[in-house]
């Protein structure tokens, strides 16, 4: 059938670091183990829909440049199915053991909710049998809530309670959906969840609304008995100006103030960190240090470029470092690197959507690699170690617990001999390993 | 004396808006009656000790350029003295209600934190004299925890002990000298709270110290009975990578995770704002919307420079919207607006320093009168009442308490007509009511 | 007919400024006579075909929102004959003299660069009958090179040379179509003249296919006695990473190295110049330091936001400071402002087509008003001549005609007493005058 | 000495990729060959005064935090004489071959541009003698035409000739200075040569002044015989507003509309590069592309930070690339990598200042490394050959000619297949090399 763009495609394979195929892994070998798990598991990355399937190559400036045969403009079932065929013939070839999608990603054009609703539901089916021959697994699911025009001002957030109806079916749906398919977590992107022009926004009002449907969500869960993870993803802007649900530390503040921490963590995507002007590393950091860490949409951004380009991740050092958080930390548990990536326009060969995700899985692995070097070599841990012992001293202690009042420590306040932060040699010694 | 730089300027006064004296107000008359108070109760702005006072117009690029009599380089008691005739000479000329500082801005240059300590003490009483002179109240007090080199790795969030009770014993002599000064507010900003690399970080130990240390402040506050605010000032970065006190919503958010979010408010400056990658407007509304604001540190950046500018703001509109947001909430308490801003450095006239305070008042001026147009001609407040109006309908209410499950609110999701956002519409006017 | 969705809306008329009739001018009277000309010639504002008349208000994570009858999907000659009618109609409503189009705009969807042709020859003739009969003249045409798959690695830039012949026939047909039309002006902008990676870039031979492209368009100018000025627009990057065309000072640099400066000029677009990292008013001033101004693209972006956000202009200060620029040089010429801007996606009402240009217009009705003021009260003028007065001296001529060698001036160095810049003061005159 | 703080450092050493002394290079083989020369020759790594040597640590919130005998705070011969023995101490250890200084940076302070000369006379002869006995070379002098006051409004472009005239007592100084000292290049920096405010300036006639500045160096230049290059180095902004050398493009366009080009190239900063929001790669192409190449310095910024951070460089892959580009053209020539990089304000031991240095040239050496597998390889080069092959044809090179007008190539116009751009196989492929 014409939508067989990948036939003429081998598996995947791990053929070393000197290989030259572009077509095999160089770093990835999927069952090798390392640090007490195989790479597949540490790594449990995704291959997504959206910009994988059901992009053309469009951008704000151009038309369509890449020949999907699926995509015929009818997005009728028939098209859906066939893209099932593709999705998954990719998915197999590649190696991947997980995928995610939007409701509307997998289904027939709706011209109503209800309607997305019975589209959804139609292709659930064959999806689930895909999924059971392949042993394919749902890293998690979602609703698109942002591009119908109907959520032009907001899904939860709208001032229109109508439309947080119309959310709230596709939750349900989708969350329904994510269940049956036994999906891993369950992801809300507040794309509109934020302003165009603080003229027309309450900002209090809906942040009200946000609060509301997030503990609709989270009653369901429970109800239904899901035991995925349900996730926020920050985003700053775009495609509003301002989005509420900013970076790590401002959702985690929301979720406190509404009392929904132990209930929703956070799906990390590196692009949106950098558009935060924060760093990928520091909101995973952070999200550990706030206990809210969840899954990551692994891409990037480009520094020249301030709109959210989703390239392919090609950095294996801020990988390491990413990893090394993640491997002190526990690990991946039912979280996983999701490729939120889109090709460049230009990249319109059926080889290339493979070549993006090799390059994109090999610089994981290597991440990997170097994160456990990193650990098993000390050299870092060692020096925060010591760089904070004295906070483990008796005194350290007292102060920390509170026993000692302001007054008490102004008597004692002497200067101590200064020490270097030795940041340049930590540095070189990060570059050293990671070489 | 040789420090009497501003003897030729008699005072400053309100000479209508089509005066074209520069060292003449055209829109502020403090006495002026406008929203049920004097346009100088409703500003309560306040000059800064350390950009006025203590800056001789060096950058990083460049030496002092400023002639200001009484630093001398000496920096010892008899040019602190010098210093506050300069400064209380300016402040009356002005007309200014209020002023701020940090304790080294006043004192006499120390080699230790005690020894600070002692010459706080010993300009307090001319100080405290010269405001019972003048009728000059503090609108806050600060300690200076980022400039001496003991805090290059922080203040609070230091990895040694010893450095947290030097910052324990700055601020206990500042907040016990605001407090018997009569201080309005207290300001915390983390200049150092942060860091440079997150290799040589541990983020969660450093902010349960940051947590700590804010907690021994209120203590202390209620110890002695300070009835002022006590504030912190938000700011993304510089000089450190990245400061923990980024932005409005990510300090609202660590005082409800430590439980001090009844305790201290914000200081929202402009130009951190901006650096944040908001807006002066965002913050200040947030502020709200979290039953957070404080009281408002103001200046402007240069949206092509990348670095605190702390220019003196000068767009009326920006403030005219702020205004509106401070004047809907019951407008500024004990806060006020404090001008930590900064010459540029070729303006090295004594006349520049009022010049440049004028123009920053004037502004205010403009927007409060512009503010109060705004809230009286209701055209915003009723389209946003009108634009949320369903939610305060019967089933808005039941949705937003709670009532209502998702699978019920599924249940009747139908689109409703789309209205229109009218941002242009909105935009339009308040250029109108502005201009 | 369906597609006459302005027929409720009376011409726009002017009203005062404090009349609060949204679809009236508040400061426009195009008849009105300043500083030597009518409004209307002063600012000869044009309205563009492509944000007004072919955008449905789709953004990169949405679906169009706008009701817009004559783009039915089919995008046949007749959805261009309705959409002629329907812009045509907007134009007098609105009192316009100048529109602005690309080829693709205004005719029928076409499979190839031939048919595209044929289609802009087809509809030519009702469009050259439109301008007679309503007298609305156009103030420059230009091709697109960047929308169709076929320019995804540039136009004139693209490593494949039958892509620049294609580019050829478009501009071509537009440069003869815009002579046969009276354009006042053609406009390049290259959209896709840059790269996504310099790893697959050879910059030195693209820019030699830019230089020949342009002299192509200059020879062919000149071949069929085209009378208006070619227009090269700035823009640093977007859809791709980096544009050649990155700013004023980048273009006159090109167009000075293949001796073109003479031939073509430059159309400034303000959210380019900010986008660029600079400002509206440096592009502008620069462009007449350089010799280089042509027209203006008239629109803002959003300071917090990194991409090309096309809002409607609304800062009569930033107006005012361009103007007195364009006024100190001769004012526009055959350049205008023409309003590359877009509604925002939820301004779907088609009143809001209209106020959004009623803003725009009056913006720039007001930034001349109050330029002129700037000139007149010779206030910012003065201080200028009398700030570089010296290098009028004797001597200042000496060192600027070559005449005095550095060892000469390097005998009589000598500190000179400090002026100061008197930024501030400057500042809060531009504001009073603005106010 | 007191001013020994080097003496417990053993010169570094080269000692292999897997060694873990951080006071050895991992890469940097200086005598070893690689694509034809020595590393130390290819590299020409230099060690600059001003920030290794003259700064304590301070910076605009913080006092200095470093121990550096030599800066006693007199700032007199003797101090000089001091800092002249730490810094060969330190260049003679670390194993440079070049530095380079401003005239302020070796000499005692001056109250006058006459005394600074001669300061400048009385340290060269001790500054030659070093040089003779250690064979270290002067990479390039300069003057420092922004620090001092009297440079507050520019230099050359300063709005008063007698600030020219002490500029070019200065540049007379240092031109001939670095002429006896046999400096291979000498380099403008244009610091302050731009604006604060468009309001107080003259963009025309500063540039004018701008021009007749650099001929006047240039016809000294030739008069005493100097065979070095003279360099500018471009910069967009910081500490002024912004500077005319805004980027490598807009620095030749103003060199070829003064005849210049031949005369005047280019000393491109890693962190200026993308300060301007371009990128260091872009930077280098570009120069090569527009034969303006001349010497880089080597540093980086923070993506997250807004402003001139000069690190040390420390991303080997953004080397290899650059490193390429160099090599195909022919090399470093007389210029070379200047470590114009600055210690963090935490890295307070001596031995950070070498761990610094050795890691910027470790990354030099495997940047070095790459760079020449990436060109014997040959991966990119062909690609890049095939990708623009068809320029090479009859036809390609009867475009590029002339020959063919518009109007015949439109008849010709015909779409090609689409060539995929294969960004994501060349990054796979560089990411393998580097790795």
């Amino acid at each position: 059938m014409s939508h067989k763009i990948f036939s003429h495609i081998p598996p995947i394979e791990y053929k070393g670091a000197n290989n030259k195929d572009p077509m095999a892994f160089n770093f990835y070998e999927a069952e090798r183990e390392i640090y007490g798990k195989t790479m597949r598991d540490h790594l449990r990355f995704s291959v997504c829909y959206w910009h994988s399937f059901n992009w053309l190559g469009n951008d704000v400036f151009g038309d369509g440049a890449f020949h999907r045969p699926w995509l015929t403009g009818e997005n009728d079932h028939q098209d859906a199915l066939h893209k099932l065929d593709a999705a998954f013939d990719f998915f197999e070839r590649l190696g991947a053991s997980f995928f995610c999608f939007h409701d509307v990603d997998i289904a027939a054009r709706a011209n109503s909710v209800k309607e997305l609703t019975e589209n959804i539901k139609k292709i659930s089916e064959p999806l689930a049998k895909k999924m059971l021959d392949t042993d394919i697994k749902l890293l998690w699911g979602t609703a698109n809530l942002f591009s119908h025009p109907r959520y032009m001002a907001g899904a939860a957030t709208n001032p229109n309670p109508e439309i947080f109806k119309c959310a709230a079916a596709q939750v349900h749906c989708m969350l329904e959906t994510t269940h049956q398919l036994n999906g891993e977590n369950y992801v809300l992107w507040g794309g509109r969840e934020g302003y165009d022009t603080l003229l027309n926004t309450d900002i209090k009002q809906e942040l009200e609304q946000l609060a509301r449907f997030l503990s609709l969500v989270v009653e369901h869960k429970h109800k239904i008995g899901f035991k995925g993870t349900l996730l926020i993803e920050p985003k700053p802007h775009e495609p509003t100006k301002h989005q509420y649900d900013r970076d790590v530390a401002t959702v985690v503040a929301f979720l406190e103030r509404y009392d929904l921490q132990e209930e929703i963590k956070l799906n990390i995507e590196a692009n949106h960190a950098t558009m935060a002007g924060s760093s990928f590393e520091h909101e995973v950091a952070n999200a550990f240090a706030l206990d809210a860490f969840g899954s990551i949409d692994i891409n990037r951004g480009d520094p020249q470029n301030g709109w959210d380009t989703d390239q392919f991740h090609n950095d294996p050092k801020e990988i390491a470092l990413v990893m090394r958080h993640i491997l002190l930390n526990g690990g991946m548990k039912n979280g996983g690197f999701n490729f939120d990536a889109k090709l460049r326009r230009q990249s319109i060969d059926a080889d290339d959507l493979f070549i993006a995700h090799i390059g994109g899985i090999d610089n994981l692995a290597r991440g990997l690699i170097n994160g456990v070097k990193l650990i098993e070599e000390k050299v870092l841990n060692d020096f925060l170690e010591k760089r904070y012992q004295d906070w483990f001293s008796e005194e350290g202690q007292r102060i920390l617990s509170g026993e000692l009042s302001l007054e008490e420590l102004s008597k004692f306040a002497q200067d101590p001999e200064p020490t270097s932060g030795k940041q340049e040699f930590l540095e070189n010694y990060v570059n050293r390993i990671i070489g």
